[in-house]
């Protein structure tokens, strides 16, 4: 039997799903960024009223779920699977959040590749014919990913020049098989690619090989041209990382240049906040998937997007015991019309 | 439109993907158990040659998966998709196992759930048309959740009664959509169900209510009457979990109990192993299916089976944050022939 992919890394939807919704909720330094205008909401600091910076991430998840529906007029009884994870150990901002909903639940995990593993997943089951309706989305937190993967924050520690700043912020997508776009058309799924980068504070430069191998790939078995594309943005290679994607895809043929952008440096402004290399985290790349890409889609400023979130697989533990860093990229691409 | 779930927590599959091959790889104490036969390696020590719990367990997974492709005769380029997660915090164990596959790789975390997750994406992306061949499979290693989860095993803490002890193992299958069965049926995907639990030695009965909720779903949706499966098989409630699960299903006029089994219960040998509330962790269930349950379905000593495989989906902050245990069950029908 033939497959929808063809024996290619990509799967062509023969229904593609509508995103009919979305809805992204950040923390304040994100809201003080160049993307403000494009989230639903920001929140005050980073506790949100709440006991504990995870228990904070969690309610990120939650409020941008409910916002996520309320916006598309719906409710839980009319989604079949929510799809989500996050950087917490054992996804507990994503379990935590959504234990309430009553709805199929998958948990996934791809660091920061997570809203575009979630999405791909999420298309394939609408366009398999599995679901109406499905809810992708992911989240992370400033404090709670700092404190798990690296240093008290009370310590005040210096950060390297190639660190990034992890986004306090929720993002999702609500794919349906009603709906008149933006449609996901295309799931370039990625394999994981190491190649030996074991600095835990440059992981711009670990992932950008896997999201050069994903954008590749989709070309290759596509055989779309970069120009087809008025936007290819990675989700979260921060300045160091987009510039070595953007240079290993040149070399292999493809000057993207001109329309490649990433979340990572989207999120933050360079020169007055701070945030050395830009900004990482799940939340990252949904955050601005859900604001800046999708209202610009919808606006007709955008027409033809490929999204390329980026994850680094790595734990403390595999840090501390002196592994490299295996990466993934999922790329889909998002239409505004068919 | 109407899917095949039509509205329902439960997908009947149109073209039911073969399970073409297995493979389990389990720890030496996992070795002297009851299942010790249906295994295809049993390791000597722990460490496997390893440097670290950690590694000894990615290599399970690595030894795992080469042996499930070695035993259909397929290579890395027959398979589309792998789609694997554990324990481990960022699920390191599946991430550094897998990441010389070269195959496109969907990360997963549903804990102790995570054979039937897997499962139930991979049946469905086959079934869809999206893939050919699918690997779906996980592990866990009883030292490195000791580790991550309680206490130095050097401490020698002395155990709770109602403990489980995470198996040493993994384990997992090859869908197809080539194959002569067993078949992937019907899948029913669960929902996060937090009855308040907080002891995290007792995950049997935090789990359990997850358990029976999938399973009383099941029957709801497809009609099918708890006799026409030979073994409902739930992964990894233990024996208290197991008595609070069939005791559930009773009250709901459900009374599987002479076709009901745990792979907790049936890993370990309850009098000589001292593995007190029975055996855990996602490598449970997982070897429990690639080994007993499959080939008994090959030998056609069993033809129906319901497999639920159950996982806790707290961590260690969420437990020391005085978080109750959200918990979560999969179900997939594995049926000899159709």
């Amino acid at each position: 039997m033939a497959t929808k992919s063809n024996g290619k890394q990509t799967v062509k939807l023969q229904n593609p799903p509508s995103i009919v919704s979305t809805a992204s909720i950040v923390g304040p330094k994100e809201g003080q960024g160049p993307l403000r205008l494009y989230f639903d909401n920001i929140i005050d600091d980073e506790m949100w009223g709440e006991k504990s910076w995870e228990r904070a991430e969690s309610k990120l998840m939650r409020e941008t779920f409910a916002k996520i529906l309320d916006k598309a007029g719906k409710t839980s009884g009319d989604i079949n699977y929510i799809i989500a994870g996050d950087l917490l150990n054992q996804c507990i901002a994503a379990t935590f959040g959504l234990r309430e909903s009553g709805i199929p639940f998958f948990g996934v995990y791809g660091a920061c590749s997570t809203m575009a593993e979630s999405a791909s997943l999420g298309a394939m089951l609408i366009d398999g014919g599995f679901a109406d309706n499905v809810v992708c989305m992911t989240s992370s937190h400033f404090c709670s990913a700092e404190k798990q993967f690296r240093f008290p924050l009370e310590l005040g520690s210096q950060r390297t020049s190639t660190a990034q700043w992890t986004v306090t912020g929720s993002g999702g997508v609500l794919l349906s098989n009603q709906g008149t776009g933006p449609y996901i058309t295309y799931v370039t799924t990625g394999k994981i690619i190491d190649f030996g980068i074991k600095d835990a504070n440059n992981m711009g430069a670990a992932m950008a090989p896997a999201a050069a191998d994903t954008i590749l790939t989709h070309f290759k078995d596509t055989g779309i041209a970069p120009q087809s594309y008025d936007l290819i943005v990675t989700g979260d290679l921060g300045y160091v990382g987009k510039s070595i994607c953007e240079e290993l895809l040149k070399e292999n043929g493809y000057d993207i240049k001109d329309r490649y952008n990433d979340c990572g440096v989207m999120i933050f402004d360079r020169e007055k906040q701070d945030a050395h290399a830009g900004g990482s985290g799940c939340g990252c790349s949904a955050a601005t998937l859900a604001g800046f890409i999708y209202q610009e889609l919808q606006k007709g400023c955008l027409n033809n997007v490929l999204f390329v979130a980026t994850g680094a697989l790595l734990s403390t533990t595999s840090s501390q015991q002196g592994e490299s860093i295996p990466c993934i990229a999922h790329a889909i691409t998002i239409q505004r019309s068919l």
